[in-house]
């Protein structure tokens, strides 16, 4: 049935929509952070940051019920949901951060982000790191370092390398010293930017630098990177959509670890909870000079009924503490998962912040060569224990761990004991 | 309150988000084609095409509530939903088209045709017409000309203007001279392209012309268009975001009445009756082309809560008959609407097709000069009246009348007895 089912897909979203596993798991329900498949069996979601507060929460299916049964429509007419939402939104930022644009997509809100930063400069150029994603339109693909797409890195950009305090080539230096380097190469690209003409509109910043592998930065790596960017005339674009809304546990946006306020702040994926519900926050005077200047209309962006989910899922994340709790088990997680990979010499050392971490896959002790093989067995392996998660990094050989916030104490064993019986299977193999 | 709602909404959303109409309507609640306010008034709705079977549809709000308790996740794993999905929509196009990638705006799905198109034709040069609009990405900003955008027109975009036999110009020579000059133009822009060194890799045609002002175009033009831009190596993409799904009731998508079929087709608006979907229709061998050199993922795209709603919207369309409807109480009111006109002469003629129509308004009985002024003293008369429409064209001259497929026998009355009084008030006066 599988195989049917496998053979309809390709014939209608064709053969390359991407798909997990060697065998895709065909799945019918959720609940919580648990998933089932056609064959009735369960798996631990480690992996799925979008059903943040976990798959099929009464609360945000009621929400969305009851607001698609009473009214759903643009923003052209006035509507107390999408206010009552934005109010709510933006009052978990800095007072400089008042307004908001509503999206259905982080890709729709970076690149509205970047419109709103090319005219704001007069300037074309982009800065990001030399592996990172950040949304599917054609602007964006121009800047994707970290993904395959067949258009080339647009001549507007450049891109620079994230520090890791734990790679290997920086065995032997300080922490000053790895950042003095890391931010001398960052003048370097502003440098080239600036020679070519291009100018600096932004740079956009991951705060997790998740796509990058999480990399462990030096401390105000990303301060200096943003102090650079706008000593020569760009703002600092905060991309969200995977660091933000409580999920790095002890700040509620993932910038706000790093010391930095943002131009502009994107939103994305955990926001509805599934629903396609996405947004840009900026300052009044950004916003009025974009919105004085363009006739900008997003028909979905702001509807009473994604308004009604994306305001649910804050009360959620509010009322059943998960912020707080995503702090302190992500902080037991990593501490046991530590003491697990510290008696493999060909694994480690964690990283990550809050319910978002992993470790890399070496190919021996010398922890230099990063093994993708290795890694791809751990995550089936994982898998056929019952837990979902998967890899990241420029070698796909780091191992990605980003349940649902939903995630609670008694999980945790069952991620642990499937991790531990799993590298048990391949990397002592 | 209103005006409280209105200063909180410039405190979380800025001044320029748009808003209908001089004193914006609060609304707060919508079933089939009437919309309620804050003060309990009801309206008829003859302008939105996005709650496409109805407001709050309960079919559409069930199927909405039943999967969104069940599963929503992305397509990285296999699901039924989506497949089916996929099947029963491109079972609504011609055999070639037979291929689906799903998003989540008009937008989204504008950008990708063009991203796959650019790709196949190793060209970047676009062709649109003189006052269009297919969406608010940074690509899309930089081929619009219907609306305001900062972004200059792209130097790799050429524009033609869609001819109109009721045009004043127009009123000496026969249809054959119009189309022959209009193709003519064409051929000039697409000259210009080729010669620039950008190429051709499309021209995106919405087949109603709706932001164009609804012109009645000579027969062939369209395929006269799309021959032309397919012997200089471009693909033709239809919009269908204001034209598909029925809207024009002989047709289930717009470009049928064209006799063209298309190698693109972008759905939007209509499709999930309020819920953010959209989508890509295509051939298998541009899909395949794409899909091996690119890594395209939408996280959103295909959920199996958009495709379970995507499913019912098609289903009711089905069952309740809303295709044949739309062909026949488009046709009757077109006609009621056509006597009442020729009664004015500021006023007409009207045009359209199925449930989009309008007329124009001019100054006086010449029919030379637009009259924006009267027009939007009328779109607010008609609101004065119980009924909600809006205004089209260059000029912002001419009357839209688009009221969702739900529109039944009973509300023709309601809406031409709106129109005769608010005519009477305004043009008359």
């Amino acid at each position: 049935m599988t195989t049917t089912l496998l053979e309809r897909r390709f014939s209608t979203l064709g053969r390359h929509s991407p798909l997990f596993y060697d065998e895709p798991i065909h799945l019918v329900s959720g609940e919580g952070v648990w998933l089932t498949d056609a064959d009735g069996r369960r798996y631990l979601d480690a992996y799925n940051n979008v059903p943040h507060v976990g798959h099929a929460h009464p609360r945000i299916v009621e929400a969305l019920r009851a607001q698609a049964a009473t009214l759903n429509i643009h923003t052209r007419y006035l509507d107390d949901r999408v206010v009552e939402y934005a109010e709510a939104l933006l009052a978990t930022f800095e007072p400089e951060l008042d307004r908001v644009l509503l999206t259905n997509s982080g890709s729709e809100a970076n690149d509205l982000a970047l419109r709103i930063a090319r005219q704001h400069t007069v300037a074309r150029g982009v800065l990001v790191t030399d592996f990172s994603y950040h949304g599917n339109t054609t602007l964006l693909a121009e800047l994707t370092t970290g993904l395959a797409t067949r258009e080339p890195l647009g001549e507007h950009v450049r891109t620079f390398a994230v520090p890791d305090l734990d790679a290997p080539e920086n065995a032997e230096m300080s922490e000053q010293a790895i950042l003095a380097a890391a931010l001398e190469r960052v003048d370097r690209a502003l440098g080239e930017l600036v020679a070519s003409g291009h100018g600096v509109a932004a740079v956009l910043v991951e705060s997790l630098f998740s796509t990058e592998g999480l990399p462990r930065v030096p401390d105000g790596f990303v301060a200096g990177v943003a102090e650079r960017v706008r000593a020569a005339g760009g703002l600092v674009l905060a991309d969200e959509v995977q660091a933000g809304l409580g999920r790095t546990g002890n700040w509620f946006w993932g910038y706000q670890r790093h010391g930095v306020l943002p131009d502009l702040v994107t939103l994305g994926k955990p926001l509805g909870n599934g629903h396609p519900l996405a947004g840009v926050v900026t300052t009044a005077s950004l916003l009025e000079e974009f919105g004085s200047r363009n006739e900008y209309f997003n028909t979905f962006g702001g509807n009473p009924v994604s308004a009604a989910v994306g305001h649910e899922v804050l009360r959620v994340i509010d009322e059943e503490g998960l912020v707080a709790r995503c702090a302190r088990l992500g902080s037991q997680a990593r501490e046991e998962l530590g003491a697990l990979v510290r008696n493999h010499e060909r694994l480690g050392p964690v990283h990550g912040e809050g319910l978002f971490f992993g470790f890399p896959v070496f190919t021996d002790g010398t922890r230099t060569r990063p093994d993708p093989g290795t890694t791809k067995r751990l995550v089936e392996a994982v898998k056929s224990h019952g837990v979902l998660l998967s890899k990241i990094g420029p070698a796909a050989s780091v191992l990605k761990i980003r349940p649902p916030l939903a995630l609670e104490d008694e999980h945790l064993p069952v991620l642990l004991g499937a991790l531990t019986d799993a590298i048990a299977e391949t990397v002592d193999q």
